[in-house]
């Protein structure tokens, strides 16, 4: 969510490996999804897990020592890989894919499957503040005010059905000398077929940058000319 | 979370499939860790996708229609396998293990991997709202007010770094004549290696029992002696 880290992978690098680290991350969803519904027998499930202690073997003749976030940083939203809610080999995101427009808004869209459930059918209530947490993050990196959460404040409108979502946010303008507190506003919404949004859930925020990080985002905002 | 409805499946069945798949899902969890840290050739990653797909093709042989509550029901907090916060069936789920105290506090304990990181080297601060949900909301069922989540507010008062947490809850006595509306708060910790806890989030929510599932609750309630 907060990206200004440096990141020291070559661009050629980050494409050439993005794709099929973002298609075997896809897979790995799919997986979830069985491994939660699947009906096999008992000894079908323990063999299938032998295999899959293999697959993650063979992922880790190389390795990074932590973390995504820690080791290679982050220079732009795109390569935010390991991130819960947008990462692209990141399987336990959905993932959120956010789009950015041009008046500061933040439009998230998402298909939550089996695995995101909480009461039966419906997303979990956590996830639609994991949701809202990103992309009401984002909308504050977008304003050029960028933090981490201090508060978050859900309200719960209407259950959240398990399938095809929304997540929007934007930052509202700052309070005169406090700049580095951005409050945002997000909505959860729930899209049917015929693309009708129903309001989930409705949210405000409050993102803060902290003291130390303030002079290294001035830096790298007018490295980059963002 | 909300957990009266009525589970077809029979006791012996549940604990013959549950260790199985229990650890096919955690075999799943270090997959996901190693598909996001793994440094392997893109050639590689390929190749392991389509080994994930052929396993995904075996589990879905015979699977349930659609998710996990839908189809089988929670009678226990145990059965619970699809819910993406304490599913031992579901690989996105931590999972966060409960212990339920005789005085109604809810005590969660888990291990957050690189997969809930948001900033680097911390956990998503949606990660934390997530986690804080489910406890709380099981905070209510303990109160015997289980409901869904209509309000959470969070306040991030440290970050939490990846690796050990522990997510607290308890319910609040009901106002006369509102037993349906349960405000539970809860603390999320940060553990260290010496067993040192330190406050990371602090949240208080609101959950309440739709009227429709009062009855069904009540009647569930008198059948079990709950």
């Amino acid at each position: 969510m907060v990206q200004w880290i440096e990141d020291p992978i070559s661009d050629e690098e980050t494409l050439r490996i993005a794709a099929p680290a973002a298609g075997l991350a896809d897979s790995v969803r799919d997986l979830i999804d069985a491994v939660i519904r699947s009906e096999v027998s008992a000894d079908e499930l323990t063999s299938i897990r032998g295999e899959v202690d293999a697959l993650t073997k063979r992922l880790r003749v190389q390795q990074l020592p932590g973390s995504f976030g820690e080791t290679h940083g982050m220079a732009g939203a795109l390569r935010a890989w390991g991130n819960a809610v947008i990462g692209l080999r990141n399987a336990i995101a959905p993932p959120l894919v956010n789009t950015w427009h041009a008046d500061g808004t933040i439009v998230g869209e998402a298909t939550l499957t089996s695995a995101y459930e909480g009461p039966p059918g419906r997303a979990h209530g956590g996830v639609a503040a994991l949701l809202l947490d990103q992309v009401m993050g984002e909308a504050a990196h977008a304003a050029e005010r960028p933090g981490f959460t201090a508060r978050l404040s859900l309200n719960y409108r209407n259950p959240t059905p398990l399938g095809r979502i929304r997540a929007v946010a934007k930052a509202e303008p700052p309070a005169p000398g406090e700049e580095h507190k951005t409050v945002v506003l997000g909505t959860l919404y729930s899209i049917a077929a015929d693309g009708t949004a129903t309001v989930c859930v409705e949210a405000d925020g409050l993102f803060i940058l902290p003291r130390a990080a303030r002079a290294k985002l001035q830096s790298s905002v007018e490295r980059e000319g963002m």
